[in-house]
């Protein structure tokens, strides 16, 4: 184990980054929802200042620690590695099984609660990317992962409405 | 303090749903959400299925201790008599406020994580009577009530879909 | 409601941390828990380094919205004001009531996953003013600022952790 | 994936009860725990019924998934399988890494609120067979299994306030 190092932040994040994009989801595409989700608030936002929020979020430890976790069970399962039942519940996403949907719980609090509903209503609505994440098919496994970027779009648009409501308090 | 009682998970339940009632929420206003979320997968299920089970649910001691709390706070806040400055984050239900959707958090992983997700998607979505709930216009405060029923709504449907898992595997 | 005004995070600020004087916690009595738990990782810390992060923690919305709903529901409980069952609940913090221990939920994860069980491990302990709060007799009712005390403290202490680490790493 | 068959929860049980077995972990070990924490309330509880208590939650198909999924990442640690950096972090336990705590999340609320704290005292104070699988030494990875033995405990300690309380109320 000596031989083991400590990684830091940036290197979780140069890994995770790369992971994301290897599994088809790029920056852009979570900072797209995060847009949807502030625009109605914020009528002048462009989503490439969503896409430095994304980065920001991307470069807590607590996020990177979520999406490695989830991006591991998602390629073991479809490399067909992890053990039985495992395997099954999270190739096929079974409905009661809900780890996917826990994993997030660790991250959506981060900016205040307003992550909680955001994150099961993005989930349950499937918008953009989660959508394509979810229906890559056969050989595919998204079950961690779509719910993760909900959790990261989620948590995002909650620290934007942070931003938001600050800016206005300074302008009394 | 000597002469105060303990009371019992029926009589808490009969001053719940008195309350519910008086505050315009019918079981049969509930039942019906958890109906549009079960049934494409029972389609034969009956709405008054759902009622049973929404009674059930409100028979869990936790269910009723967080209804005790948000109606109070609620009543509280539509006589005005919290003291500020969360008169004001209770009374305009303030975006930022999260705590009334904390409250649910104490039930909706009852019957698994599944409630977290369908919680999240009927706050945003504010089906049936959550919207009725959410435009009472001036002078009645439901900010928590309505985040209760999503709660309340999202468990029972939980519980159906564990019953109707259960009732598959037995028939193996 | 016109009339009603949008209190800003200093406002919020200033009116719990005096709320907090009068009901006997100091910031003082936090820093000195969030002292106990991180000395050991950081054996010159001060304690009154740490009040400036239970300072800097106490500026957070998320955490002044859950202390302002605790406070006032310890107080209504102390004035005999709730409506029954839940004053009873409230005032003998029934040992199946569980809001008191959800409100934190709300602040717990601000800074990871770690302040949960330390959370969990403060309640249970009751060390230093969480005691005290919990032991001050008849007439005082602080069901729920105990385990916001926990909540602050617990989250103040994952804060620190994580500086730590950030530290350790620019030190690579 | 059409050879892949459905696990009933009876299959999931039997794999879990022999894998925790396997992994050093005995139904009775647990029991101890659960014992230890309601014998103040209950003085004549027996460590066998506990025991039937357990295996009642072991029974719970949210139970089960969380266990599966966490002891699959131990024993994927164990051969040194995980990618970098998940594998050191879960290898080391890190100490900001909490995915492992958030994972009894899933569980700890099944029977109320009162799981969340003693959970986290569990996992800080590492009872009984906690702390052994916490110190099992070179070779063996427990950062999972170890908080969920914790959240297993924690719950069927729950479970079992729940069921005194209702008989105090038949009593009365």
């Amino acid at each position: 184990m000596n031989q083991r190092k400590r990684y830091t932040v940036q290197e979780m994040n140069e890994y995770v980054t790369n992971k994301l994009e290897e599994r088809g989801v790029r920056l852009t595409d979570i900072a797209v929802i995060v847009y949807m989700l502030e625009q109605p608030y914020t009528p002048d936002i462009k989503v490439k200042d969503c896409i430095e929020h994304v980065k920001g979020v991307l470069e807590k430890r607590e996020v990177l620690h979520a999406v490695l976790t989830g991006i591991a069970l998602d390629e073991f399962a479809e490399k067909e590695l992890l053990p039985e039942p495992l395997q099954s519940l999270v190739e096929t996403d079974d409905e009661l099984f809900g780890i996917d949907e826990i994993l997030p719980l660790s991250i959506i609090n981060m900016y205040g609660c307003s992550g909680l509903t955001t994150f099961g209503n993005l989930v349950k609505e499937k918008v953009g990317v989660i959508m394509k994440l979810d229906s890559m098919g056969e050989g595919k496994t998204n079950t961690f992962l779509k719910d993760l970027i909900a959790g990261i779009a989620a948590v995002t648009a909650s620290k934007l409405a942070h931003i938001r409501k600050d800016m206005e308090e300074q302008a009394i």
